[in-house]
């Protein structure tokens, strides 16, 4: 009996995790994409760069709130790698983990699209384009700048989420300074707001691939065709592939430079701030 | 003896409640529509979007300290539905919150006519409009604009709340990541000027049946006449009615991807933290 | 001996608490004034009216951690007067405050004078004007939008100090829903930043007879001329007085709609919190 | 074979305290340089002044929550210099710091412009130069507007760096009214924040010796030539010199006003919240 109840609490939590990344990218993107859409189809005039940025920053700690007691609240499939690399996340579930995160990803897009419906059709006059001066694709995926090779993209990509990386690893380590873990999602929207406002000219900080690929897919499906996989020299796979090796970069710089030097542990760290959230990390160890 | 003090002390507590939240809502309005007020007359000298958007956000956070301890701080008549629906407010007190909520927002909306008086006579020369070039009947309440469809409006609404109800519930979950209990007004008022980033240029996210009704009866009594409930296709209805129905689908999204799957209590949640608040909780729940 | 020392340890904190004003109001007006310095000299390029009011709102932040430890941070004689009123500070104290707040502010006006020497120079080309293209006497002081009459102004200095006293008193209001004691100066700050973007067009929201009044002589002795008392229709008077009213009317406020409906104490309120701050909090009972 | 294992270990720590700081440095460099970079060459369509000045901020906050925990995270050698003074630095380690801290900037520097470099060669047309409409040096390093002297410079240097120390100083002054110790990163990137917002427009706020010089030597070898450090009549040697003076001024400033006239502690401070960092302070004592 006991047996069996175990079992399904098992499946119980995998499906938990599930829901929960599901929720908590739905939610990212809902922000994200409709900030964007906001300052688009407003011309700029309830919206500039800065504001579409302060959303998807609020929108990544909204998220995080959302999830982080269930799923651990990766959202990103290469951060879930990055946990992976590090022994902190369990590599089986990767895979899962990345196709929930996407399938979120997916239906946030849609969802801001049905918001801004009306919107969109005023300011493209119905005709929904990759490039261009009315071009709105971009509002739900990134595409790089004219000037941007691929490889001076896919080097923006490795860099920017090496720094999400390195910053996320300092602000949960315990024996670095941590946050408070209660705010925790506050200042990892802090470092992607800044993020965003240093590495987001090239080609808009995609830095996951799960937040890309969806709203890309969406866009494929909703009718901006098959531009939006061939625009910028075929770009799509650039924000694919290139935070996977950034993830690992930046675990790397935060072990050499910190983590090893950690004096041996002869106690354990006192953790009594976080006895109520164990179930939860329990959950996502 | 101490019976009817205690009959005493359950009116009183009522009364508290109700003046809390007129008290938090009134400080709300002032926050939010005197920064509309600032932009308009001062014609974007002195303020833009993202400012009046700041400040609303910075007055829900103020009202929620405001009145928090005492009332609850629902602030939205949307809000207290969604919590009586989980059974976390009290299905009577319903009518009361609203009335005195929307009480609050008249009287923001008359002292913001008061302090911007001769800025707004001087702005408008003394012809108080909705439409128009130097319409300023949206300093108080939404309207929507040109491009959208009442259908589209509804939806924007109920998406809206939808999103408001997820993150306030998320962001008190004690089960979840919930944020330290004295700083989630500061969290609130991040989501909701995100939301305002975000979901702010169709009809300028109202998501408060009582935010958008009390201003606009003052404008109506005030000189802007019964313009204020036709324009927009007599728009004035979808704020009033849409929220109520975003509540119910944030409560049930939340419920439905995280809270249901929590795992069974074993034992009580720490609640240490929140100790010296029980009084004010009670209150309530 | 012990007497002895005790009265030098009396002394001795009241030296504490005027050195600290004196250094928080030359902190804030140091930021609040500078800020509005490289707006007006860099002609908004480096700076606009949000940037003003962010940068007075962390002084506001930076000045209270500077000395809330050790004179209560008041930086506001209309703030001492209302903690006043509210027996929360000693009748006997209020004009030394009130002095040495002002001395801090006038302090604080003539360090970014030497500090803006050369674009001060340059910008005016050595002309110090109050009104007119290229006036600077409001990089200092508060002068009224030439709309503003006299009533209108003294109206918005009442309302904009007595918001500023409900939310200070219930922030720090441990029977309601009070901030962490520690994280106060940021939500005072962001309260400062809100109030300067909603109520800062009609007149610069001085709310602060000393921070007005200190640099307001410092721009008269330094070249600018009586027209610092004049213009406006000698506006001067409307900060000295109405906040002070203002400051009454939100202390009211506040009482009327929450604290007097507190419930009676049973037991003292858990400060547990505050342990470590309780000499300090001594020094300004 | 203990006394082995202990040198080893305090050598160690050294080590751990090195690569903190260059860990720090480097990500506090990549966070303000690009962020200069991306308003550069994005010719302001995707980031302002304010957007640069935000990254900045946050970029200290980061950088500290990287190695607060491993080397104090002074990441500045006026600070470093200041600290000394006050005898919480060991005078012996300064010399190394400032190597480390001056390396990490320089590093920071060279990975913006690998990130940048399409974008700057596309802004440049390949002509990299320190004056002129298309310069790109103060990306990397700071020069003074054109009407500064170099005297008015220098009091700049000064004030803003004894504006820096009196904040830091005062946010972690347990006997003061300090900040939640591990929210403390967040407070002096909002202090950095308001001082870039109040004295930036004369030279840039530079306030750090090591985060200009590195950068500076950088652009001098990456092809700007000799003119980063001819411009603005031998600009350079200002922000290498003054804010040794500046942290001076400060750590005067806060003792005089505040820290001499605390009273005589008759027990020691709770330090409670902060115990789980005590390996890490001690390693920085």
């Amino acid at each position: 009996m006991k047996q069996v109840r175990r079992a399904l609490i098992v499946k119980n939590e995998l499906v938990r995790q599930c829901m929960g990344e599901i929720l908590g990218t739905f939610i990212l993107l809902l922000f994200g994409c409709a900030a964007a859409a906001q300052v688009k189809t407003s011309r700029e005039t309830k919206g500039q760069y800065l504001s579409a940025n302060i959303a998807f920053s609020v929108g990544v700690m909204a998220a995080m709130y959302l999830c982080k007691g269930v799923s651990g609240a990766q959202l990103n499939p290469a951060v879930s790698f990055g946990l992976c690399v590090m022994g902190k996340h369990q590599w089986w579930k990767l895979p899962l983990y990345t196709v929930f995160q996407t399938l979120g990803s997916f239906l946030g897009a849609a969802t801001v699209y049905a918001l801004y419906y009306d919107a969109i059709m005023d300011y493209t006059q119905g005709v929904l384009t990759v490039t261009g001066p009315h071009s709105t694709a971009h509002i739900f995926s990134t595409y790089p700048s004219n000037y941007l090779s691929i490889w001076n993209g896919f080097v923006d990509q490795v860099i920017g989420t090496a720094v999400l990386l390195v910053c996320v690893l300092a602000l949960g380590d315990r024996r670095n300074w941590a946050t408070p873990p209660e705010m925790e999602p506050v200042m990892v929207g802090l470092v992607i707001w800044a993020i965003g406002l240093c590495m987001g000219s090239n080609c808009g900080y995609p830095l996951n691939p799960a937040r890309d690929i969806g709203p890309r897919v969406f866009t494929y499906l909703a009718g901006w065709g098959s531009e939006v996989f061939s625009a910028g020299n075929g770009w799509f796979w650039v924000p694919l592939v290139a935070p996977f090796l950034g993830a690992l970069v930046g675990t790397a710089l935060y072990y050499v430079f910190v983590e090893m030097h950690h004096p041996p542990l002869e106690q354990p760290v006192n953790e009594e701030a976080l006895s109520w959230q164990q179930d939860a990390k329990a959950g996502c160890a």
